[in-house]
């Protein structure tokens, strides 16, 4: 699915649904996050790579609307949004990806490209899996979102990078399988 | 205007319009930043004060659409959005600010409202001082929002501290006054 090699296993559904206030919090972070990092792409590559600006602001747009729906999710529950925790998967998959970095720009969007496959493929998982049918339809509408969201990073890295950007996504996405394989399957997006 | 104790000299406007490309380059960052700014609010203090988070998140996508325009105007002459600027100004002003800092949050807000505050007054000088009618319509239609934002994190700032955030509002504006009469009067929105 979406280039991932790393099925995550069905037990993680457990940990989430199991702490789902944690779940939402840690997603609504995860939004706020997107939102700052398309803006972050826009304001560092915007200059050389304009093909990026329209796409990326439009998706820091959306970014930010979802999270305003987790939040919504969170005061119907009498929760708040927590602080942001460190996400152990995100590090670990910038962190692989500078074993051989060669174009920042490049490792950036398909390191964004498998961040939204994978949530993709969790939020596909919570959709299957949650007891609480209200918030498994939730995410059902939100897995179509990030795989759109991958083809769209997918998308623009071979627009700026040509062919060699599909060589360098099957590199990454073996990383991300590597990474994804020791996550602690806690009650997060990424975990 | 907005408790801005000092005006713009009237000779900015003739920096500015001589650099149009350069003045709409850096006002397309402030936007940018603003929305990040504001989303990084959100993330770091939404959780203590949870009604920072619907104005804020709306102000993200808000400042986020200002860009847009913004860019718009750059392709149109043919331009790009160049690389973010050091802005001086809001350093200077930051720096200020930590002499006697109590609450980080209050202080944080009341220099966004103070920075939203003397861009209001700045694209009034655009809006009133530029030779291009059409830039200068633009800018007047940015006036407004401007102005609105302060009102934003003025009313903010007072909603989480109380009446005590007026007093310190008026301390931080002595402070701007400084920082902003020793701008340089470059072709920037706060230079």
């Amino acid at each position: 699915m979406l280039h991932l090699l790393q099925p995550t296993p069905p037990s993680w559904v457990q940990a989430a649904a199991a702490e789902v206030d944690t779940l939402l919090a840690d997603h609504a972070h995860c939004e706020l996050k997107a939102a700052q990092s398309a803006l972050s792409l826009v304001a560092r590559f915007g200059s050389e790579h304009p093909l990026l600006v329209e796409p990326l602001t439009a998706l820091a747009r959306e970014e930010t609307q979802h999270f305003r729906l987790v939040y919504e999710r969170i005061q119907a529950r009498g929760g708040d949004v927590g602080v942001p925790a460190r996400d152990d998967y995100v590090r670990a998959l910038r962190s692989a990806a500078r074993q051989d970095a060669e174009h920042p720009l490049l490792d950036r969007l398909l390191i964004c490209a498998l961040i939204e496959a994978r949530s993709c493929e969790r939020f596909k998982v919570l959709s299957e899996g949650l007891p609480d049918k209200t918030l498994a339809d939730f995410y059902r509408g939100l897995m179509a979102a990030e795989a759109r969201h991958f083809t769209l990073f997918a998308g623009l890295a071979e627009g700026v990078f040509g062919a060699g950007a599909r060589a360098r996504l099957a590199t990454l996405a073996r990383r991300e399988a590597a990474v994804a394989r020791h996550l602690p399957l806690g009650p997060t997006v990424h975990g």
